[in-house]
């Protein structure tokens, strides 16, 4: 499955050294400080993924980002907490300089077939969506295609009454989607205060969470299509704001509902 | 503060031995099997807030389930993995019989002033809201007040398009909130599929986040006041279904803001 073609690919291609898992930060992923959150939430779940003991298909993931992480090596320590019959407890910590700067707890689980629904409406794409100009964004968002409806693309850099957004999201190029690059896109929505207020400050989120809606069979039928990302904020209160997303396929599947909380300074 | 008439109190009164943190399990917060979920999420982030070396206060709580909780005594072993200088990451494990049970992490920090808003619209609770007959509910549900309008008390016990609810809440007796209480109170809300479906079968919530946007002076100036607590349910798929629901003061202060991610049968 794994095409070290791919930025995606080289950023979590982790070596395991004397039984210890060890991975390093890859330039093509940089934020304007350390790394892409989004890449650092998809490590904490490869962790897991990769580790021998591990049972059923990831359910959730929380991320909480305890530190700045560095450029360069880290290492990668998931701990299963408790196994059961049919779901598996995890605790993920990523170590910088003997300090841990990232941690994780994930829940996986094997799936049967039941009832399903969806009680969210499936929101409606404006058929004028066209690729987004990434030359203001960091380097990470370079992987990344956005297609954007004209309203929205007009808006950007004005002040908005609220931060929803809603545009479509792909990997740059294409490449055939898994958890953790699900993960990953599930933080690819910019802090909405960003999005509200339109000015630059210093922000950053300080725990993230995904709840996965699809299986391995539902990501193999997906593919390498794009998804269509819906996101807005709660509330902005004394340096800390939520958000939430969602992630749909276009023909209305949602793979994936998604939460954070973000630091901002004034 | 504490006064242990209250049986919140009692069930969060942990006791110190050689260092490590003991507590109970309370008869009057039993759930149809253990304790209900929200005491257990408010103990493991009350073994954070009563340990010597906290700082700040509660920002973000994730709770995984890792296994059912027996009746009886249990260990609280909170372990600060991060203190910076404005938050403080922690990770915290409930022990039983030499196994977890429970994990949990939880982000504290230093509140300050800044620019607020709150993106989110206060929903309009029926006037006709009512207090809910409570006697088909579990142990730990007769804790609490729960003011339900009259379409929504005639709709229990129907199957119904989606699993929005609207309703009050309040700790019976009335009690001070705070942290702890808050995140209890987080958790009251129904599985959604049991709304939805209206027929009962094996589920359980598997992992529990709460975002505060309320600080220690946001919770005395609320007081012992009820909440209006908003729920609903997002996807339900192959044994998974996620909801999400919000408290709000009266008055239109948006208090938290959750989501959990529910293990179901069939």
């Amino acid at each position: 499955m794994t095409n070290l073609n791919h930025n995606f690919d080289q950023a979590l291609d982790f070596e395991l050294r004397d039984g210890r898992l060890f991975g390093k930060t890859h330039p093509a992923y940089a934020n304007m400080i350390g790394p892409f959150g989004g890449i650092t939430a998809a490590a904490m779940l490869k962790a897991c993924i990769v580790h021998p003991d591990a049972q059923g298909e990831p359910i959730t993931l929380t991320v909480n980002f305890a530190a700045a992480v560095q450029n360069g090596e880290f290492e990668l320590i998931a701990t299963p907490t408790r196994t059961g019959r049919s779901t598996q407890h995890w605790f993920v910590q990523m170590v910088q300089n003997d300090a841990v700067v990232t941690t994780a707890t994930a829940v996986f689980a094997t799936r049967r077939e039941t009832w399903q629904a969806t009680d969210l409406p499936f929101p409606q794409l404006a058929a004028d969506a066209e690729p987004f100009n990434r030359d203001m964004m960091p380097p990470w968002a370079q992987n990344y295609t956005f297609r954007m409806p004209g309203e929205m693309r007009d808006l950007i850099g004005k002040e908005q009454p609220n931060a929803e957004t809603l545009h479509t999201i792909q990997d740059n190029p294409p490449r055939p989607i898994d958890f953790p690059s699900l993960t990953a896109m599930a933080d690819v929505f910019p802090p909405r205060i960003l999005i509200r207020r339109a000015k630059f400050a210093p922000m950053g989120t300080v725990a993230f969470t995904i709840y996965f809606h699809a299986d391995a069979a539902a990501l193999t039928a997906h593919g390498d299509s794009e998804l269509i990302g819906h996101a807005r904020a709660n509330r902005y209160y004394n340096r800390y704001f939520d958000q939430s997303a969602e992630l749909w396929t276009p023909a209305g599947e949602l793979m994936a509902t998604t939460t954070q909380i973000v630091y901002f300074k004034e």
